[in-house]
């Protein structure tokens, strides 16, 4: 693993808005697959990322994909089914999984986040679903439909949610290999419910200011 | 009203570091008073306030204050005790009062929203307490310590909760006032928690990366 070349990275999702753009984005630093329920979607999704990256970008099943990762992306809009989640995890036994999922709900036009009845966040569930992967939270503020257009230089910030330095650490260099995206540390998974709102606060600034796919810089 | 100079704003809990810091920004723009519990306090932080904005800000009792002012900021760090609000309601009738108020708890050096069991924001439960009263949320991610260093230019973004546009640009005003603030409407005061979670998640990173007094900007 001396190359991030040589690392595998697995978007789960990912024929999708964001996992789309994460797959294309990071297949210039990764061995990326698309991942999908569906075989046919996922190849079509990874010739089509082969296509906007100039670089090879593999379509596998979900399992697949995720028994010949390295790292893998959730890139799902919201929490996956148990029934997905548990296929899943033998393949992604001891390896990263990175949850950029914001569970919301729309009424009356305004954003919020989905209830969580034990107050826990997505990232949370994920890594009770997933025991024995290592679990971060990140990616949640990168609006999908730049990350697509490769012409967008995506001078961002984004804040990481990880048990240890070492998974923060880890998932700080996939952030970082994607644009101009700079990680932070915003503490442990239990932190991840913070992180996860802005999210939903940021679409309702942008539905109540017309601003395209905003998303956030510290100062 | 045609000048901004002709109208008044208390600033309860004025001797805190927020309120001074408000206080002392709003000073060249409006007429400011700081409420404190305690009338000694609130002069003396007042005459420091003067000092410091080179223009008279006053000093009352919170009540004084209250009855005394157009518009209300209550910059306390958490919620009031309910027999504060109760006293401060029938002085803030039909004005707007804007909160700034994010209950928080620290746990294992993790900052967190302080559980609401009615899953109400701050500023939901203000307005709740002070019915007659025009409620916006704001000024959440404004660092308090760089708001009383008049050197400091504050380029950062506010997100204002408000239930009417109305109210929502009477707020902005008043945040547009600050250094380089620059509002922005994030939806009715039932989307506020989202945007009170954004001030646990800045002092997590904060402390987290050795970042001092982080806030944000859209991008």
């Amino acid at each position: 693993m001396s190359r991030l070349g040589e690392t595998r990275i697995a978007v789960i999702g990912g024929t999708g808005d964001l996992g789309f753009g994460l797959a294309v984005r990071l297949a210039k630093a990764y061995s990326v697959t698309i991942g999908s329920r569906d075989l046919g979607r996922a190849t079509d999704a990874a010739a089509k990322a082969s296509t906007v990256a100039r670089v090879r970008v593999e379509g596998k099943t979900n399992e697949g994909a995720a028994s010949a990762c390295d790292y893998a992306i959730l890139a799902v809009p919201d929490l996956p089914p148990a029934d997905l989640l548990s296929s899943l995890a033998e393949g992604l036994k001891d390896k990263l999984v990175i949850s950029p999922i914001v569970p919301m709900v729309l009424s009356d036009g305004i954003f919020s986040l989905s209830p969580s009845p034990s107050g826990d966040s997505a990232a949370e569930r994920v890594a009770k679903a997933l025991p024995k992967s290592r679990v971060a939270g990140a990616f949640h503020t990168v609006p999908a439909p730049k990350l697509a257009q490769l012409g967008e230089e995506l001078a961002y910030d984004v804040l990481v949610t990880a048990d240890t330095r070492e998974v923060y650490e880890q998932t700080a260099r996939v952030v970082s290999s994607v644009g101009r995206l700079r990680p932070f540390y915003a503490g442990p998974l239990v932190a991840s419910r913070l992180v996860e709102a802005f999210t939903p606060a940021l679409l309702n600034v942008s539905r109540l200011n017309k601003l395209k796919s905003p998303s956030i810089r510290l100062v």
